[in-house]
């Protein structure tokens, strides 16, 4: 088919489309939270039923955690595999009452889909269904098709980190589709061609037995809130790098050619600065937009919680103080490694007398660096010419899909295409995420081409 | 009448005061939450029909915020005047789900009443009102007394104040009683002889229009946590000192004489440790457990609140980061420029690109320091060495009544009284406060002692 034919489908189906995808996004899949472990039962069966509707043999896989959905069409056994991986999990919905509409209630507005998912991965996941769907009833699909759909991605993907050491043959593919990656910027397509690793971490330091008195015990006792801002703060230099001896030691060096790409990649800064409400100032002094934010690592407060939080004043020395973290790891770096770190770093620096913890800590998936010299990325860069009748630009991004090396490793190739079309307005892991029709369209589009252009061998 | 007289008139009528106390303390007179301003009016009145019962002529003075019960009880105008301060609102009960019974319906547990304000201020102020009900019924008060019962000692005094600026003849007097203090350790007899000035913030650092991913982000845009956690922790010096430029300028020296009186004040260290959870070795380095304690000034994080606070992570860069502030003054220093002080180096120290600002500040009272030469100390100690048995201590405490100084200026007097039989196992200011009925009956007996001694002229 060309691209023409492609929009036809598209536009003929278009209703019946964002029905299905609202009925994905109205159950409430959040992984982060064991009060929602039947809501993401419901999702992976959900996805199975729906993709068993147009052909596919489909199962849950059971990890212990939470199933993968595993999904498989067969063309014949000359044809190459496609394995397909996206997840059917969500990150929390709160603080509930900055939504516009309830989060997992879809609501079209202004040509977009608002709900938690609506992006980050359930359209992702729904405009590639609809693709392979729309493929296999024109008899278009000439490629093996493995669906590989986890519930863990917000939450570390330990249960599909299992099966892939366990049953790596599950996997097992020539080329490895990663349909949970962005935009540049609206309108632009994107091949992402690196991805950051994360570690995760949640540290208390307490000790105190109550909240004491500011006036009585002030100047006596430590307080644990100054004490906690001290050792976070000096988590970082006053160039804004990472203080950590040795942090930096394995990160891989830039190649000229892939800086060259990396810094080809268009940036609006005024849509920048307008969309996140400050400019892009921030990360390690002296290096440009795409290190900063792409490839360099990085440690960021997610949240840090101590004492009062009410009208007017009290005042107390609060008896602990608490703090999320995470951490992107850039390429090279071992994610089990940054998070060890990080922890004697703050163990070091926590004072004496009072108590330091490590309530939670996670290292997930490491970085994954592309090269663009790899002949899928060619190939992926002739369909979104012919399909947007412009040259794709090159993307490092900053953001995680941890289970990405893993599953690489696992499919059996270095050959993976990063895609998507997210953007920074569609709001992800925030209140009011959407994605606009167009972007699903653009999906659509581009998963019919690639998945028909590498079905010609 | 003797220290027996007093005891048999307590014990003869301790079931009923205990009554009347938990009468009070049902009365949810939070000061500094609007939510309860209904209840604070309650509080008030009830004071004023309490005292009324036993002949003094009271009335609600309205200040525009909470109102100040006066009372009078006149013997004669050859007899001294002594003026009696205390407070009838309480600090917020939160969090709630810390309490063993709920805090504003009290309960008697193993010779304690437990309640928000068993002690600060309405266990205090009851037995003083107790004291002064039984000498009247006796024919033994022979001083004039001006009680002074005011709603925001809690939240800044800003009502008397106003009152003490604009209408200081209401409080002229010859001596001031302050029982709003409290005792070194349990059993001890104790003379105040200084208190710290206090001056509270709240601050904000925001400019992100909404939590942004920190994969996306992370590198890119500053992070308001981290800036904050920067910003607090930039207010102390690695030795635990105050590092704004100047702070410590206009602070008194201590004499010679006062640091002996200071520093032979007893201290059980294992005692402390036991009842905080920590050992005393916070604030400034080398100095004294007093000094840190009760002179030097202080800052302290009441709380810090950012970004995510749930089970599992949530990886965001946070919107806004917020903290809660106050500070306690010492001698001599101005708490305006105190607050001017800090709010300036925390507005230099915030980042280019963040939105800093101060959601909250107050000035309150500055610092009290009496000198132990004073006639009316001397009177005290005798009483105290009578009524007890043994010498009072003298305690330079850290805690303040910021309304103290201009009270002082009203009266026309530099004598003062800062007494009271508070200890750090009550728990003020946090969860499930109480007040022994020891500590209630050494209060009422030092009370009638020292109410009948300045009736002797």
């Amino acid at each position: 088919m060309a691209k023409e034919d492609y929009l036809e489908v598209y536009k003929a189906n278009e209703e019946r489309f964002v029905e299905e995808w609202k009925d994905f996004l109205r159950i409430q899949s959040v992984s982060t939270n064991p009060d929602f472990n039947e809501e993401c039962l419901k999702a992976a069966e959900w996805v199975k039923a729906h993709v068993e509707e147009f052909g596919f043999s489909a199962r849950l896989v059971e990890t212990g955690t939470k199933p993968v959905m595993l999904a498989e069409y067969e063309v014949g056994s000359d044809a190459p595999t496609v394995v397909i991986y996206g997840h059917y999990d969500v990150q929390p919905a709160d603080p509930y009452e900055l939504w516009e509409s309830p989060p997992f209630e879809p609501e079209l507005r202004d040509g977009r889909l608002y709900a938690r998912g609506a992006e980050d991965n359930k359209g992702q996941v729904m405009y590639t269904l609809k693709a392979l769907e729309s493929l296999i009833q024109a008899d278009r699909l000439k490629c093996n098709v493995k669906l590989v759909i986890e519930g863990e991605e917000e939450c570390g993907s330990e249960g599909i980190a299992k099966l892939l050491s366990s049953e790596p043959e599950l996997f097992a593919g020539d080329l490895l589709f990663v349909c949970d990656l962005g935009s540049v910027m609206p309108g632009v397509p994107t091949i992402t061609m690196g991805m950051r690793g994360i570690v995760s971490l949640n540290v208390k330091l307490g000790g105190l037995n109550k909240d004491l008195h500011s006036g009585v015990n002030g100047g006596l006792v430590k307080n644990p809130a100054q004490e906690l801002a001290r050792m976070l703060a000096g988590l970082f230099d006053d160039q804004g790098g990472i203080a950590i001896p040795g942090y930096y030691d394995d990160l891989t060096e830039i190649s000229d050619r892939d800086k060259e790409l990396m810094e080809a990649c268009p940036m609006d800064f005024q849509w920048f600065e307008e969309t996140v409400g400050v400019p892009p100032s921030g990360g390690e002094q002296g290096l440009s937009f795409w290190e900063r934010g792409g490839y360099r690592p990085t440690i960021d407060i997610n949240g840090m919680h101590s004492g009062y939080d009410g009208p007017g004043s009290k005042t107390i020395i609060p008896s602990y103080a608490k703090a999320c973290l995470s951490a992107r790891t850039g390429g090279g770096q071992d994610p089990s490694r940054c998070l060890e770190l990080i922890i004697s770093f703050l163990t070091d620096s926590a004072p004496a007398d009072l108590e330091f913890s490590v309530e939670h800590q996670h290292a997930h998936g490491g970085a994954v660096l592309l090269s663009a010299d790899s002949p899928a990325i060619k190939r992926a860069h002739k369909v979104y010419t012919e399909t947007f009748g412009k040259d794709p630009v090159y993307l490092w991004m900053g953001a995680s899909v941890p289970i990405v090396g893993e599953l690489m490793q696992a499919v059996g190739t270095d050959e993976a295409l990063l895609i998507g079309f997210g953007c920074e307005e569609d709001n992800v892991h925030a209140p009011n995420e959407s994605f606009s029709l167009q972007q699903f369209q653009d999906g659509f589009m581009a998963l019919s081409g690639l998945l028909e252009e590498f079905g010609n061998g």
